[in-house]
């Protein structure tokens, strides 16, 4: 009975701003009456690494499997385990093993929070990354030859397949459709990066066909991350392959204010496996321990659970209720530093958990 | 007698804003009694795709071999030919085989000159980014199998080398060495591109014990390009792979009021090969033929050649003309659209020009 959800805190400020999330989560369904059952796991840590000498069980994927979702901290502590280790070893293997090609990244400046960017206002900057994830840039298939040599030559392969390329393709052009403006901006560095890039906009221009009412253009990375800083306010939709999708959705919250508030969703739109719901912030260990992480991500990214699971009303009341929080600015409401404020994680937290039940 | 400068004007508004720069380099050159000898050609351009079928004539390489430098405008006009085909068959190609190894961008906010960023002045905005200019993520190694099907794969290679890697790692460090804040931030995405950008840092620490004096950190791409924009004031050189470094050069540059001052250097240190420079924005089709372009990032350029040429009072001298026209701002002085001006290319380099003879 209820959504079975897997909860993975994992490193660093994960385990602040996971029970911060759930406790916000909790008052969402509690005033919505969804049934949820929640299980903790410790592994996608360090601490599991340092016990066990690998991120995850060997069975990590027929546990995942019977949940319907799973709401993610962040991993990463280097000082324990480099980082490509910890990251290929669980989050980049999970989103690979179910097939989660779609990660949904928000980007929006909410009322209350101040933008980096002059003269910028809420409705200024209002756009979604949809960011491929699970091939292109980020492949393990390489190798080094000649090692410790002068001849040392490192080889690293980016892979694109139609099938790959065509189902986020898709998914962006759909989520394009849906909203008022129907713009889509497809990533490119077809200039410069002569294969995969092109055969990326081949397929982008292959798929606008099927989409008629969505106006779609291209644009080089390098501009486009310009565009973010001069024109944030030109983007709806905007579609980029795996590494182009991490550095917009990085860019896109630091434009409009913090990193700390924006949420992440790892889509599997076939509902075959489970998706995953993770702040775009990772485990933050020169703030980890000091109870200041802006949990906003992580609540927001309970808010897209709840809309995955089926509860669009809860999910709205709850980034409602974190869009009231917001508002009041840093004067009236425990904001955390990153948002100029002097709340602790569990005050904001607290806050949000409060205007969940009022509103 | 005098410096051979190799002039290629290129297309769109590269055809605009290098005869701005050579009106600025001369009125330098005749201050300072530097002989220069120019030669224009018009290779490196869509006329000549068009007349030819190629880029550039055959003999290019012995052609260019002959000079000193090459003041270089822009090249690509997707229109006639695509852009991997005109770049790959122009710039890209000269930067390799003259290995230019080094792609020096000064990233600096000008008085006079509007940063989108909230409250940033003068001061606050002043780095460079040291670009790897000849392997990286720009290789034409791959290739695409099972072509129209369904299978259809896309290979596209990274390619890094000791030589390559090592060469510009070493100059990165020696600017920082040279700079007050002996400070280097190392680009990397070593977390999910995960054989190639570990080494990169594998290198980056190694030759970190030759430069004792240099601070050095490194910042996951996605964290640097939001990092430039919450916090440019912390950098001061940033060294970066090929592809990186193209998207960091282009935002900090917006970060920066526009790209249409920020120049570049395509350096061979030893001075083995002719260096070429070229400013950051492309040709700009959308602008291309209004006469409204900046011709700031050519001037600029003009002034790196000069110093690279060992004028370095000229160089200054130029630089100190461009900074007294932009500080004006643009109610006092024929500044460009993206300055929020009114001004036309040949106002503002006449302007320019004027400010060399005068101060
Ligand atoms: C035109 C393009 C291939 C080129 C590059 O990516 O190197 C340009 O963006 C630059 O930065 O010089
Ligand atoms: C931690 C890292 C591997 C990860 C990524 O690059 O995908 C993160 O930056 C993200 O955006 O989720």
């Amino acid at each position: 009975s209820g959504h079975r959800i897997a909860v993975i805190p994992g490193d660093g400020i994960g385990k602040e701003v996971v029970p911060a999330g759930l406790e916000a989560l909790h008052a969402t369904a509690s005033r919505f009456g969804i049934s949820l059952q929640l299980d903790e796991f410790g592994f996608a840590s360090a601490d599991y690494w340092q016990r066990h000498g690998t991120m995850m069980p060997a069975d990590w994927e027929e546990t995942l499997r019977g949940y319907d979702a799973v709401f993610f901290g962040a991993v990463g502590w280097p000082e324990v385990v480099p980082d490509h280790v910890s990251l290929w070893g669980s989050l980049l293997q999970i989103r690979r093993t179910f097939d989660q090609y779609v990660n949904l990244r928000p980007c929006r400046l909410m009322p209350g929070v101040r933008s980096p960017l002059a003269d910028r206002e809420p409705g200024d900057i209002d756009f979604v990354v949809v960011r491929e994830n699970t091939e292109g840039e980020y492949s393990s298939v390489g190798g080094r030859v000649f090692e410790g040599t002068e001849r040392e030559t490192v080889l690293q392969e980016t892979v694109m397949t139609r099938t790959g390329v065509d189902r986020v393709l898709r998914f962006a052009y759909e989520q394009a459709a849906r909203r008022p403006a129907r713009h889509l901006m497809s990533a490119t560095k077809s200039n410069g990066i002569s294969i995969s890039m092109p055969y990326w906009d081949e397929r982008v221009a292959e798929m606008g066909g099927r989409f008629p009412d969505v106006r779609v253009d291209k644009l080089h990375i390098d501009a486009l991350a310009a565009q973010f800083v001069l024109h944030p306010d030109r983007f709806d939709v905007v579609v980029a392959s795996n590494l182009f999708g991490d550095i917009l959705s990085d860019l896109g919250p630091a434009c409009a204010g913090t990193l700390g508030i924006a949420p992440s969703a790892n889509i599997n739109p076939e509902r075959d496996h489970p998706s995953l719901f993770e702040p775009v912030h990772g485990s933050a260990p020169d703030i980890a321990g000091q109870g200041i992480a802006n949990p906003v991500g992580q609540i927001w990214c309970a808010s897209m659970m709840l809309e995955h699971l089926g509860h669009p009303e809860a999910a709205a009341h709850l980034l409602g209720a974190i869009e009231d929080v917001l508002a009041l600015g840093p004067a009236e409401a425990p904001l955390t530093p990153d948002l100029h404020g002097k709340g602790t994680t569990v005050e904001l937290a607290r806050a949000i958990a409060d205007r969940v039940r009022e509103r």
